[in-house]
């Protein structure tokens, strides 16, 4: 039976981004990234800190501590990274949820292609703009939006924005793929603020200077703009 | 030319609420409301507060003015209220905006059915939970589920929750038509409130509280819980 690497299963919570915010779900976190995002809220889950928290699990595994976790309390469950399309594994997990009969939420920045894509029920795409350091492989991201042209659930892109050349990279991408329902998000720069007051308010602060990018620009006419409701609620604690 | 009664337009901002929350919006927003919510935080459509500011406009001249605000920068229209489904009118407005290839959204309780609700593209039923003081014609809002039944936009039930009792309302309201996208929104009882701080915060507990309420809940596996987002941003401020 296929394992995969898993850092935490928690649950259920509310999903904090995108195109599922405010949805009932328990997460899945994978292990293992291909990028190295300068800012990444999730780097314990590449950087080897929380190495010891890693357990190879089956699905059925995976399943167990679901149900233990939340009992008769869900119906979707939502798989996040790291990146969890890299991981063979991945087709068996989907699956098996499937039997199950729970929605499938998965986000991966589309640096790869998954075959079990086709089974999710809302897949977010969420491309990393400059300030991660990291470079977009277009060639890559057209040949997985192509592939989800007909995709039978929910697609949505999404991108992370800190600053004016983030809010530019967002345009390219929304007017290169200008079909797929497209959201942008308040980056968290401060992921080791531990007061949540202050972690807040600059939020929702930040917030406000996006939506302003926004209604200023006649190419971001059918965006969202959303902030991550996870961290103006719980600030920057995990497994919550 | 049918005329509406409308009390403000405003725009480009983001729409805080249900389905569409962070879309790109303008708002229109029309005079009038078969109900009286204890809570309204829109009283002065129909308290005659704001009588002097009530204009009967044409479909044309609501565009005038939707143009002339957002220019090139919008593309997509929010009718709200008050109960706008209350208005002879209303269908007029819509098939103009159409024409104009505006994607439009549109908000009632759902105490009465208007045929322009087929021509909406983000249809939001919010039926008022028994802390409203107005009691529910389930009788009205089975017509009203069943003729959407075959909508081809998208449909969504939201109800906005204050307490214990109204959570038990959504919790029926949810059950009773399973198969629509069901959203739970924090209750602003705070309209009055003027320091943002305090209303962020006090917002914020309060979403945690229905959060909480949610992941408790074995009937409410397959809800969104959301915060209004405008006013986390922008307080009890009108107009934008
Ligand atoms: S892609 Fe995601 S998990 Fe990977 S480094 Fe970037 S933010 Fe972190
Ligand atoms: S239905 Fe809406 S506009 Fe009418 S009284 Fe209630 S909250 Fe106010």
């Amino acid at each position: 039976m296929e394992r995969i690497p898993v850092i935490e299963i928690f649950g259920p919570t509310i999903q904090g981004e995108g195109m599922v915010i405010g949805q009932k779900t328990m997460f899945v976190r994978t292990a293992g990234c291909d990028y190295r995002c300068r800012w990444c809220d999730s780097s314990f889950t590449w950087d080897g800190s929380a190495k010891h928290e890693v357990e190879w699990l089956t699905p059925e595994q995976i399943w167990q501590q679901l149900k233990q976790l939340g009992d008769d309390r869900f119906g979707h469950v939502t798989i996040s990274g790291g990146n969890p399309a890299l991981l063979k594994g991945l087709s068996a997990l989907v699956t098996h949820l499937k039997e199950k009969g729970v929605r499938i939420g998965l986000e991966t920045q589309g640096s790869v292609w998954h075959d079990s894509f086709d089974d999710i029920d809302d897949l977010t795409i969420s491309p990393k703009p400059p300030s991660s350091n990291m470079e977009t492989n277009f060639a890559t991201l057209d040949m997985i939006m192509d592939r989800l042209a007909t995709h039978r659930g929910r697609v949505s892109l999404k991108v992370v924005v800190f600053n004016d050349q983030d809010f530019s990279y967002a345009t390219y991408v929304h007017q290169r793929y200008p079909s797929v329902p497209f959201y942008v998000q308040v980056g968290n720069d401060h992921i080791h603020e531990a007061d949540d007051v202050t972690l807040r308010l600059n939020l929702l602060q930040k917030l406000e200077w996006l939506v302003e990018q926004v209604i200023q620009s006649k190419h971001m006419n059918d965006v969202c703009v959303l902030p991550q409701l996870h961290t103006l609620l719980w600030g920057n604690r995990r497994g919550v």
